[in-house]
Order: C-alpha cells, then sequence, then structure tokens
C-alpha cells in the first residue's frame, strides 16, 4: 500500500471510529457539536504520548493507540468520571506505513468497542520527527462528585488498587535491562504496554473516597502529589504493596524500586475513613479489582516508608520527570 | 535560567492562565471538571503544530502559542461557536531555554485575555524531535444553531471574510522567497504568524448563513470542502477575491496562486442567500471585519473558477496536503 492523503486516511481509517457519536458529523466539519447529558459534569483532560519516550519505535501500533486511548481514561477513572468521547491529534512521520496506520486506527477500533467511546474529532498531520499522539478525553460525572487529590484527612487508610511496578519491570524486560521467564515476561510487558484504566473502580469511588489519582508518575511522587494537594502526610507499609507473581518472580529489590518509582501503573491510590473499608472492598469486587490497604493518611507532610525495622528515610527522588537538570 | 522540572514549569507559567476556570483546580488534579452553561451546545476541536512543518523554528515564541490557539478558536468561529476553554499537549525540545518556555507563556497569556478563555488542563511533556503541540478548544453554541459544511443552497452567494493569500505570501517573505517593501513585509508576515479567528463574525452568522468553514488548506480546496458535505458545486469569481494593499504590492500571480492555493488565512468561507445579504453586512460591521461575496453556489459539483474570459478550467490540485504521494 502506498502511503495515503490525509483526507483519505480519515475517511477510510477515523471516520468510522465516530459512528458512536452523530454531533461528530463523521470528522467531516470544522468541530464536534454535542450536548452534555442533563445532570452531569464535564471532565476533562489530555495527555501526550511520544515515540522514544512514551512507547517504544517497535511497539505494535494497535497497542500504541491503545495505551494512547487508556492513559487518558485512567486520568478519567480517577476523577470517577466515566469515559464519553475523545479527540486525536496525531503526527505520523512522513514515511509511515499504510499497514502501521491500519494497525494504529485497529487499536482505536478496539478501545472505542472496549470503553464505548467514539472518536469525535482530531487533526492529522506529517511530522519530520518521532511520532508523536495527544489525546483529549471527555468524562462524565454527576454533579459535585469528581474525587480530587484533594480531600484526604488524617486518618484516612491509603488505598492501591491493582499490582504495582509491573510497567516499569514490563520496560525493563522489554529493553533486555532485566531477564523473566517467557510468561513473566509476556505478562510484564503487556502491563507496560497495555494498562487498564480503572473506570470500574473509580466511579464506584466516587462519594467513597476522600482523595484519588492515577499512578503515572510512581507510588511515592503520586502519593506526594495527593499529600501535598491534600496538605497531609502519608506513610506507606512496603510489606503491603501488591506484587503481581510475575513482578516477584524477578530480583527483589528491582521490582522495589519499580514499585515505589516506576512509571506507568495507571493503578487508582485513594484515602478513605476506616469505616468506609467494607463499601470499598465491595466496590472493587464489583469493578473485579482487586484493592490493597497499602498505609495511612497522617497529620504533616510528605511520604513516609516503613520497613521491617521501622521508618525509613524519605527516598531522595520521587519518579519519572521528564525535564531533568532542575535548578 | 537553567531547565526546569515539569511539574515547576506547570505550576510558574501555566498555572496562572486556569486562573478563569474554578474547575481546572489550579492545573493540579489529574482533569477539570467544568459545567456547560445551560442552554448551550459544547463544540470540540483539536489542531496540531509541529516546528518546521505549521511554524518556523526562529517564530517568536508568543506567536507560536497565540497561533496554536487561534488556528482552534478559527475553527470554533467557523461553527459559530464562542470560545470557553482550551487543553494544551506541549512537547518541548529537551534543550528548550527558560525564555522560550517564558514566551511561549505569554503569549498563551495574551491570547487567553483577549478571547475571554482558560487554560483548563493539559500535559508537558519533552521530545527528542521538534517543538509539537496540540490545543483542544471547547466553545459553546446555542442548541441547533452550529454553522456546519453542509447546507449550502444552489442560488446562494459565497461570502469570504477579511483578505485572501496574506499568510501564504507571509511565509513566502519569511522564507526570502518573495520580495516585499518593508511595511508590506512585516504585515504579510503578521498574517502567517498570528492569524485572526473571526469569533466576532461566526458567532453573528448563525441562523443566517447555510454553510461555513474557515480557509485552512486554501480557498479552492475549502471551498471544495464546504460543497461536497452540501451536495453542491461553486464557482469563483476571480475579479470579486479581496486582497490586502500588502498582498497587491506582490507580483501578480503569485499573488493570485496564494490566494487560491496558500493555506493559513483562516477567513470564514460561508453560504447563504442572496436576501440574508444586508444581514450579513450588518453582521460583518458589528463584527469590524469585511466581508465580500466571491462567488455563487449553484447545482453540481466542484469548484469552478470565473475569470476575465469565462469559466477556466479547474486548477489540477488544491492546497497543502500534509501527505504527498497519493496513489
Amino acid at each position: 500500500m502506498t502511503r495515503r492523503g490525509e483526507f483519505r486516511l480519515i475517511a477510510d481509517l477515523f471516520a468510522p471510529l465516530s459512528a458512536g457519536c452523530a454531533g461528530a458529523f463523521g470528522l467531516t466539519d470544522d468541530a464536534a457539536v454535542v450536548d452534555v447529558p442533563a445532570g452531569r459534569s464535564l471532565v476533562s483532560t489530555v495527555d501526550a504520548l511520544v515515540e522514544g519516550v512514551h512507547f517504544l519505535p517497535d511497539d505494535p501500533p494497535d497497542l500504541i493507540a491503545r495505551k494512547l486511548i487508556r492513559v487518558n481514561l485512567s486520568d478519567l477513572a480517577a476523577m470517577g468520571a466515566a469515559p464519553w468521547l475523545v479527540f486525536l491529534a496525531a503526527c505520523f512521520p512522513r514515511d509511515v506505513s499504510g499497514a502501521w496506520l491500519e494497525g494504529f486506527a485497529e487499536g482505536l477500533k478496539a478501545d472505542c468497542a472496549e470503553f464505548g467511546i467514539a472518536l469525535a474529532g482530531g487533526d492529522t498531520v506529517a511530522t519530520p520527527g518521532p511520532a508523536t499522539f495527544s489525546l483529549t478525553a471527555l468524562g462524565l460525572v454527576p454533579p459535585g462528585r469528581a474525587l480530587r487529590r484533594a480531600g484526604a484527612r488524617p486518618g484516612d487508610l491509603l488505598f492501591l488498587s491493582g499490582t504495582l511496578g509491573d510497567a516499569a519491570l514490563g520496560l525493563k524486560v522489554l529493553r533486555g535491562e532485566v531477564t523473566a521467564d517467557a510468561e513473566s515476561a509476556a505478562f510484564l510487558a503487556d502491563r507496560y504496554r497495555l494498562p487498564q484504566p480503572r473506570i470500574g473502580l473509580g466511579t464506584r469511588l466516587a462519594g467513597l473516597a476522600h482523595a484519588c489519582l492515577d499512578i503515572s508518575d510512581g507510588l511515592v511522587q503520586d502519593v506526594g502529589h495527593l499529600c501535598r494537594e491534600s496538605g497531609v502526610g502519608a506513610v506507606i507499609d512496603l510489606a503491603a504493596l501488591p506484587f503481581s507473581d510475575a513482578a516477584r518472580a524477578v530480583f527483589g529489590p528491582v521490582a522495589l524500586d519499580a514499585a515505589l518509582r516506576g512509571g506507568d501503573d495507571y493503578e487508582l491510590a485513594f484515602s478513605a475513613p476506616p469505616e468506609a473499608s467494607p463499601r470499598i472492598l465491595e466496590a472493587a469486587e464489583d469493578a473485579g479489582v482487586p484493592v490493597a490497604v497499602i498505609g495511612r493518611v497522617e497529620a504533616g507532610t510528605g511520604v513516609g516508608l516503613l520497613g521491617p525495622k521501622g521508618r525509613i528515610p524519605e527516598p531522595d527522588s520521587g519518579g519519572w520527570n521528564h525535564f531533568r537538570g532542575d535548578p
């Protein structure tokens, strides 16, 4: 297949993904026109992915597209919102192949179906640089029910969905930096490439959790964000961190570091009062996602770590920071 | 100034631009939560700009930021919508300077103020490639009043706001491909770097125009889009095309080619029945934008050009197409 014109690309591959949204006009107009359903607030987020930074050049195109959608839906989940519409800005390298574009569109299609959303608009351009994508996701939440980073209170328990560090280990596996048995390696790589936005859990936490965010910069750094916005401190019990079997199969300290500082987990960290625990565990069961208590919120500031010999000094740096060389 | 961390960048430079939107939470949360005002539909569009493709590497950073906002607001204007909120995905080169970032933020600030909008969210990442930005703009329109590309009817007059070809000539001036006197050169460069979204006109055209779009791919190609979506043809009278004094000062055929095929004009082309002309001219006067009748809509398909010796053959290719090498 030869390269396609932008308009043909949109018409052939992307327009069908707008079918669920009449106001997208089949992606033939300058903008989409939609009505937010009555009794819903609009939740909006945008995230960008850059080849070589947020995904690997040889990652399958369908998984790149799905990761793009999922990192945004994870932000919606962290707010307790249900996903509604997405808008794509895609900068494809000039020599992108038709097969790659088709794979990318297949990934969008798969996740539009999986999450019941529509592609309602976008822009497609050529870039002389690495493939670069940004996606804006619109979600819906009942008024006043959105989960915030602010709101955690001393005495709250600190909860975490799923398991920790898998994505960071998956990246190390894909880069050949750690070795694992084939099954573990496949599991970890999948966790890096195909995050699971915790929509079902997030929407059920509205009204239950005091504060919530998703883990995209590393547990310690992200819990730090939650604490700062809430004006509280927190202590994380290392013995309580939930690991997958695959993560356990990797050398211990590496897995622990990945759990504490690795990004890309896209699990939900949230705080809630102890008396809400039964309802939270019920919500987790309804959503089909394991939830663990990994620590507690306290008065003060900062994130402490509790090891086998008691409280250990705060790590000197958290998670992934895109611009190094801070003053 | 040394490079800044992403969080500091957001807090120092971008968060102040969210002040007008309480639901942006000072850009400290995972997403914005807002309520669409009662009696308004939501209009949403996204456009990407890539360094070296959509702007020049040495363009001033404040003008790049403002162009990014304005190309999106132009899409809202084309739908008859009033701008409301914007969301920014910014991929900065790793070696970007603090001064450049501050200039970029200054440009965002200037246009947030000029258009009465707020930056309600975003994502900031580093890229190994060219600076790449995408912006999602949300606008508001009374239900059922959005202007569409579809809707033009045979017998309609074809209108155009402002003047044509200035931006394409400005790019040629900046590239040294054409020469012009200093005053004309400055005017044309400004038209390339700082498009004027025709918000005031667009919002006044709702209920008056049958169909509307903004000129971003070149007049012939864009009017072709309007015709295709409306199921009609059109004829453009070359003698009626509105040129600026600066464009007239440039060699004639070059200016005509820029007017017909150049992109980046961001003027509104729209159709309306002849009897609506008085109200359209009144709307244009209220909006402070000149409007010219440049042709008419007819039954059939395609865009014809009317020259001094009558109808001339359709040009073989229109406007700017990002992916060359179509089959």
